[in-house]
Formats: structure tokens, sequence, C-alpha cells
């Protein structure tokens, strides 16, 4: 009961963060004759809209994997959750900073690659916190259930994210375009099997 | 459970999606006297929030009415479900960009309403896709609880919105009002009976 | 099952264009030291923010209600009740209309009030025709658990919102002000006891 | 039942008023070269985001403490709930307000971290008001469950919010700052153990 009140809140904000991306695609207003031009000029905005959907929808799947191992929601785990909440509903900023500043070049354009690496960044850190926490912390998460094996495969993928992550920190500063790939990689990367995250998913109805 | 999760996220981000709708009607700012005429002037931006708030919920009935028949979530229907939802979740933009140059004529004009038939038929296509795969992916779908010529005859209205809304893309280029009258009548289409995507909503509470 | 869904989506819908009434409420632009009297300048943001707060709020109780007695979800109930949604979902547009032009005198303040009033008065027209629906449509409410006396109590009690809410249209030709609380002694009726609205909320948790 | 459409209700607009809080960070409009500097410059819109989204995140942790302790939903507890919600789906607006005048300086500095800290008053004040009602009021609340002593730690800790986020206001006054600061340990103070708000919180999902 308690844990789907938190599992739905959570639901709600995954959901609420990934439909207000919209928001940051401007309807460009533009002289007589220009829209078609203004609409392919914004495709940094498009490409952004889609790696940051797919960037949150995969950690709401990931997020969902992980709760299936909760047995027991305690004090810790509520505040790594709203720690890990924080940076997913902050991710439309970034996603509009880049998507804003990603033909401009110059300092500009790597200040506005930064900012959005290091969102991911950080929201990988409390994603892979967050796993840590239900696989280690006795009574939280349903270890007994898992083969020790399946607990770190488990781990090496949701903590790998983080430095990957951070390379792409690396890498803002030296191409914005080359950064947002990156992140659509890991994206890609952690939508692939592997550590069984998906496995839970293959329950049936009952 | 899985699949509950996996429902009430997507309800979430149609429900989202419909409400954002309001945020792209305007205000308008006016010479005093004015807000009459300025409110009169600004139907197209009437007329898009209806259809849209019609296709998203017919969208959502239709959505509801296909995962009555998942049995069982597996990697592929999460993805295709997602795709899904980052059309619909789009929405709103088109929306606003056909409202907005809806009466300014020329290439403008057919320009949005090129973006907008462009973003249904994604979606259509999505919505097509992922019926298929419920439909034939073995351990899907309850396919055993549907006789095969229901199947069919879900496919054949599932499948035909696809091309149908790929028709208003070409007429997108001739009118934008007439391009928008199609979308509507496709809402109508799939609001009207046939093919049962409604019966499974006929069930009594228990 | 279906009838869950259909609710939760519905309370999605109320959820979400409750809480976009605050982006209505503007962060004013001021001169140095303005911000004092630019704040208290637009009280009527304030109180159109708590007047649609307060409608928005008791619809959705009263839509409560309304559900406790459906026992069936047909077609026609499932398209008066997004019909009503679209209305639902609308209501921030004119809040923002009304606050905006409130205070500017002349045509401009009467056609805002308009809007809101006539807003108001398509939402309680289409309120009445979902009860209406539920009430005397065989096999979708549950009229055996209700006497007779009991559905012609509710009958008025939900139908009469649509003439009332009408005469704040007529009041909207004279003044904004007396419209915006005409709105909000109506929602104030609608949350007093009567006609047995709240009876199914003293529902235990069992 | 009812009570499980009460805190999804209230659920929604706790996760939509938390998620909205992002649309109040601005994407600076700059001269070529000036980003950087102008996303440091804007650090009290980081702090604001990062302070308001605490607050909200514990209310809903409060919140659904004090309904773990509901037994029967009745008019007030709908009413109180409703009212608890109106300002907690205020918060975007003064957290917006304060960013973007805390660097200005002088009396719009304080009249911007009045309004901040008013609300919150308001809000602990509703939450308190909700707490007793809960607490107190026959058949409402499941007080046989809880110890005397339990009844008054908890409200203690409920009802001290009030007065001491009446204190900001004080503070407002003289230091915008320091104001969000207050506010900021108090979401700590709520955070902390004591009170027995999250035992409830321990349940196993069983």
């Amino acid at each position: 009961m308690s844990l789907g009140r938190l599992e739905a809140f959570s639901d709600g904000v995954f959901a609420i963060a990934i439909t207000l991306l919209v928001l940051e695609i401007p309807v460009p207003s533009v002289e007589p004759g220009g829209l078609t031009d203004a609409l392919l000029d914004q495709w940094p905005v498009y490409a952004a809209y889609v790696v940051s959907f797919a960037i949150i929808g995969i950690i709401w799947i990931n997020h969902h994997a992980v709760f299936g191992y909760v047995e027991r929601v305690d004090r810790g785990l509520l505040f790594l959750n709203l720690n890990l909440l924080l940076w997913v509903a902050l991710i439309p900023w970034p996603t509009s900073l880049l998507a804003e500043y990603m033909q401009s070049g110059g300092s500009d354009e790597r200040a506005a690659a930064l900012v959005y690496a290091l969102t991911m960044t950080l929201m990988g850190v409390s994603f892979g916190g967050l796993w840590l926490y239900v696989a280690h912390r006795p009574g939280v998460g349903a270890v007994a259930r898992l083969q020790p094996l399946e607990v770190r495969s488990r781990t090496r993928r949701f903590v790998i994210g983080a430095p990957l992550y951070a390379l792409s920190v690396g890498l803002a500063l030296v191409s914005a375009p080359a950064c947002l790939a990156v992140n659509a990689l890991l994206a890609v990367y952690y939508a692939l099997p592997g550590g069984g995250a998906m496995k839970h998913l293959g329950d049936t109805r009952s």
C-alpha cells in the first residue's frame, strides 16, 4: 500500500516530466513565407526532445525494475527516490537550454551541453545510489529473491551509468552534438537486454 | 501489476497531453475595446483545440481497448508503447503551430498543416504497430480469447488509420482547414462503433 | 477495471487542470521598488485562481459522486465524460482571460467575463447531461441502489447548475466582478450538504 | 475506495506541482558568449527550485502519514484537503517570484520573500488543520489505533510548522536569502525522524 503510493507518485512525476518536454518546442515567429526554413533550422530542438524523451522513458522502465525488488519502504529509500525525481523533473530545462544554444557555437554551446550532461550525470549517480540502497540495505530489498550473480550484474549495469554520463560531460567541452549523441547511445544501451532489468516486467497479469 | 503500472503511466501521459492543450490557447493582448474581435479572430485556435482533444481522447480509448488483450508485458511492447506516447505527447506542439498559422495563407499555412498531419500519421503508424504486436506476438496478447475474425476486424480498423492520416498529409498541401477537418472526421470514425474496440469497455465493475 | 481506468484518467485531467491554474498567475516585471504595488494591483488574478480552483475541486467531488452509481461503462458514458473533461481542461484559459481583463473596464472586461461564464455554463450542461445519462440509461447506473426520491433530488441538484451558470452569463454583460462572485457562490452551493452528493463519500475504507 | 480516489487525486496534484517547478527556471537570452555568466547569475533560481522541491516532497510524505490514519472520508476532510492542495498547487508561483527578485534588493526583494513565506505559512496552517481534524473528529481518524502519546507527539510536530513558517515571514522583511534558508531548514526538520510520521511507511508490501 505504502509502496503502491510511492510508485504512483514517482510514475506521476515521470509522466509529467516526459510530457512537459513538448512545452520546450517553440512555435517560430517568422516573416511571411519563412516558416518552413524556421522549422528546419530548429532541428536541435527535435533531436533534444527525442533524446530526453527516450532517457526519461528508460529511467522509468529501470525505476520500475528496481522497485520490483523493494519489499519495505523506509526513510532512506524515500529520500533517495525524491532525490532521483528532483533530477528527472529538472530534465526539461537542460533540454530546452541545449536545444536553444546547440547551433550558437563557441562557449555558449559548450556551457549548454555541459549543463545537460551534468544533469544526466547527477541523475545517473542518484539512480545508482537508489539501486545500491535497495540491493544492500537489510530489509528494504528482496535480496533473497535474487542470486548474488544477478545482484552483481544489475549493480554493474545501474552503477556504470554515472561514469559514462560523466564522460559525456568531458565531451560537452568539445562538441555539443557529440555530447547529445553519447546521451542517446546511453539510452540505447539501457534499452538493450542485459542485466535482467526487464525480466521483472515479464510477469503475467496475475 | 507490471501491466497496471504501464497502463497507469500511459494514462498519465494521455491525461497530461490532453490537458496541456489549453496552454496553447493565447490570451490576446489588445488595444482597449479590441478583445471581442481578437477572440473571434483566433477561431482556428479553438477548432484545433477541439480536434486535438478529440483525437487524444479517442487514442486513449483505443489504447485501452488494445491493452485489454495484453497478457504479458515484454520489452518490445514497452518500447512500441513508449514510441506511441512520444507522438501523443508531441500533439500540443503541432496543434499550436497549426492554430497560429492557419489563417496566414501561403506556404506557412501549408507547412503548419503538413507538420500537423505528419504528426498524426506517425501517431497512427505507431498505434497500428502496437496493435499488430499485441495481436501477433506469441505470449503477449490474449489471442486465444479472440476469434480470428475479430482479430482481423480490429486489425483493419487500427491499421487503416495510418494511410488515412497520410491522405491528410497530401491534403495539407492544398488546404489547412480541410486537413484539420479530415483529422476531425477520422476522430469521429474511431468514435463510431465497429471493430468492437468498445466491447471490452462493457465489462461490469467486477 | 475498465471503470477504474476511466476514473483514474478523469482524476488525472482534474488534477492537472487544477494545478495548471497556477501558471496563469504572472510574476510582474516592474521598475525597482514597484513590486508591492504590482502584486496588490493584480488582485483579480488571485480571486480568479481561488474561484476556479474551488469550481474544479467541487466538480471533481461531484464527478466522484456520479461515478459512485456507475455499474457499466458504455460508449455513451465515455463520450459524455470526455465532453465534460474538455470543458474542465479549458478552465485555465477563461480564468487567465478574466484575470487579465477584469480591471480593464468597458467591452473588454465584459467579453472576458462572458467567455468565463459561458465556459462554466457549458461545463454545467455537460455535467447535467452526464448525470442524466447515468441515472436513466438502463444498465449504466446502479439505479436499483437508489430511491426514486434520491434520484430526483440529485437530478434537481446536478441539472440546476446549468441555468444558474447561464444566469451568470447575463450578469457578465453588466459586471465582471459580480459574474465571478456568482460563480463563487455556485461553488459554495455545490459544496454545501444536500442532494446527498457527499453521502457516497462516507463509505469506510473497506 | 473513496479514500483511494482522494489519495490518488492528492498525489496527482503533488506530483504535478513538484514537476511544474521546472517551468520557472528560465533559459537565459544572452549576447554571444554570455551564457555561462547568465547561468551562474541566476543561482537564486536553482536554490528556490531545490527548496520548493524539498518542501512539496516532504509535505507529500507527511500527507501520506496523515492519511494512513484516515478511516472515513467526510465532507470536512474533503474541503480541508482541497484547501491544503490550493496552497501546495500555488507554490510554483511564489518560488518563481522569489527567484526573480532575490537579487534585486530593496523593497522588491522583501515583498517577494514575504509572499513566499506567507504561502508556506498558510500551507503549514492548512496542514495542521487537516491533522487536527483527522486526529480529533470522531469517526474520521483511526484514533483507536494510536496511543494518546503518539497523537500528541504528531500534533506537536504537525502543528508547530505554522508558527515556524510564520517566523520566516518576519525574517522575510530582513533578508530574502535568510528567509529561504529557514524554509530549507524546516524541510530538513520534517525530513528527520521524530513524531513517527514515517512509521506508517514501514509497512511491508502486504
